[in-house]
């Protein structure tokens, strides 16, 4: 009987605790199948819908029929995908040095990001559907298989991804996705945040339209931070929150606009968060690019735009290209071909406030990373200098 | 004895349950009494302390020693809260229709927003202690309490926290905090995201020494989009995810900036989603300001400054003054007293692309709420015209 008592009184304390455990969790929610502009607080799409009563965006429910792939799941990768069908890429796990952002919780160290974040998106919101890779695409094996998912993963399979998105942390990886997207004729956008963590950038590119990431050393804002801080061996590089979610959140307000066709899709915008200021600028592609299939898919565009009658070209140009802003702003610099095919070097004349990542790789396919500064000491001038004499 | 087999199998299955329920949750981590630098995956600092090596932040761990109240625990509100000691206060419940964020949870619904934020924050980072009221601040109790807690409730109790965050969505919340901060001589920063989601601002008030609430009707951001889309009644506002990422974004690297001591402290920065616009500016405080705690307050600055050494002056100054970048962009428009005086109402001249949320209110200490539109119609010049006239 004592025994009797005693498992009772542990019954009943493991109710309770699981009770107390399960705390306000009922279900997840079930599937949204349409969704709805009804204004109820059980709707999660209603704040969402609002903006086509709006006449913001057109038709917002058209979110559900768009595929992105997501290369790394980090800092940037992570953030607001919550209507889309989603491709996620990274090889790396939960470390709790994550931790000092939102998304990955410490329970979760030790599992795969991919994991992770399927996990906690899928919990939000069960209308994403997921196709996750635990792998690093930069290996010879997986990069031809990222490439067949980027050319087959949309909803209906054997259809093209709709945008893929570089979410990345080094330039390795930047330039398989940007090879890949060459070969592909994939529209991709890049994003970054510098080593340390005081800027950020995002850029779209559009193979044979605009600069690749091979036709010119990528940009980044200008920190005004003495670089020699930066370069100490064996010390990890500083990531601040805040700046990845002002990173986080234009990259994916730039998906949106671009998707949905609504605002000025931008180019490239850099973020200085020392000085709060916030640079744009477009690049046309180099003709003479490293990257043979850049060259082909310029050729490509151009026919294309020479084929279109003359108004639509114009209509076609009006949905993405930026704009000088009504604010009485010009910091777009637009290099055409010819001022390009002057220059004696692929360094384009750059707005104030954005200058180059990297050196230019010698004349190779494929740039080696040794060669690659975070953030050169040099000055533009001196970078444009050393080019002329290559 | 059945009735003991049936309990000891009961009491395995709770177990089960039990384990299943809690998954790969291990208990949360400790608490970390030190701030350190190291380099381990372990370390959730790391990354930050990096900043501090880099000679960006002089002293990161600082941090702990701050106490910053959070008013509206929205989208804006809930942000990358992980390293201070919080105050929050909120009157809402989490709905589903709340659930287009990452914050909060399918499985939060029914809570108090205040007790779902603290939960958390508090399994992320155990770092942070919590202070939650869940009211409106805006009623005659509330409010005392309010302004005792922002008066006294600092990790030295007795003492005044550091700031104060305006998060709300009405103009009555953020008229009563300014009201409080004026009496209190408490500095706060403002944001706000407007009714079509596509722009949004923050704005840091020095009672006495930068334009409060009440100085001035307030500013926005022109989003050029067709206001009429707005008006219609009974339907709810819009809110992307991605502005609510941006403007909580720069918030906090505002807050963080201006905490410890690094780069340029924004008074206004606006963003405007459509054109990818950031315009920043910065306004002196009214003479004529209706709130004469506001007034007070200016008296009390005027002194402070005229006691000043004028060395420690300009000293002190370059820390929060949001000077012109070095990108060529002028866009602050600091207006002088004799200025302000000379005009005949108190609207500014604003740069482009910032206007005023309101009409002004009528010469009452305390405007009512029903006097105040969300995104006036009315242009600059006429608002000004009617102003002249009051």
């Amino acid at each position: 009987m004592a025994e009797l008592r005693r498992l009772q009184q542990r019954l009943r304390e493991l109710e309770e605790e699981l009770a107390r455990e399960r705390g306000g969790r009922g279900a997840p929610r079930p599937r949204i199948e349409a969704m709805s502009a009804e204004v109820t607080d059980s709707n999660p799409y209603s704040r969402l819908m609002a903006l086509k009563r709006m006449g913001i965006v057109q038709d917002y429910e058209k979110i559900r029929t768009f595929t992105v792939a997501v290369v790394g799941v980090g800092g940037v990768g992570i953030f607001f995908f919550y209507l889309i069908i989603l491709l996620l890429f990274d090889y790396d796990k939960v470390e709790l040095a994550n931790m000092n952002r939102l998304f990955f919780q410490p329970h979760q160290a030790g599992l795969s990001k991919v994991q992770a974040a399927e996990d906690t998106l899928r919990n939000i919101n069960p209308d994403v559907q997921f196709e996750v890779h635990n792998y690093n695409i930069t290996t010879l094996d997986n990069f031809e298989h990222f490439m067949d998912r980027i050319s087959n993963g949309a909803l209906e399979e054997g259809k093209p991804v709709d945008l893929v998105l570089s979410c990345v942390d080094n330039f390795e990886a930047r330039m398989a996705i940007n090879t890949a997207c060459n070969e592909l004729g994939q529209i991709w956008m890049e994003s970054g945040v510098s080593e340390n963590a005081v800027s950020g950038h995002i850029q779209l590119i559009i193979p044979g339209e605009s600069a690749c990431f091979a036709c010119a050393p990528p940009l980044v804002v200008a920190a005004n931070i003495d670089e020699k801080t930066l370069k100490r061996e064996g010390v990890c590089a500083a990531s601040l929150p805040t700046t990845m979610g002002v990173v986080a959140g234009i990259l994916v307000q730039n998906v949106l606009k671009y998707l949905l066709n609504f605002g000025t899709v931008s180019y490239y915008l850099g973020y200085n968060a020392m000085q709060d200021f916030f640079p744009t600028m477009a690049m046309k592609p180099n003709p003479q690019c490293s990257d043979q299939n850049c060259r082909k898919q310029q050729e490509i565009y151009k026919k294309k735009v020479a084929a279109q009658p003359k108004q639509e070209v114009t209509e076609q140009e009006e949905e993405i290209v930026h704009e000088d802003n009504d604010w009485g702003i010009e910091l777009v610099s637009e290099i055409s071909e010819d001022e390009l095919k002057a220059a004696s070097g692929p360094v384009p004349d750059l707005p104030e406030g954005i200058t180059v990542a990297y050196t230019i790789p010698n004349k190779e396919e494929n740039p080696v990373a040794e060669e690659t500064v975070a953030e050169s000491e040099e000055s533009l001038e001196e970078l444009m200098a050393k080019m002329r004499n290559l």
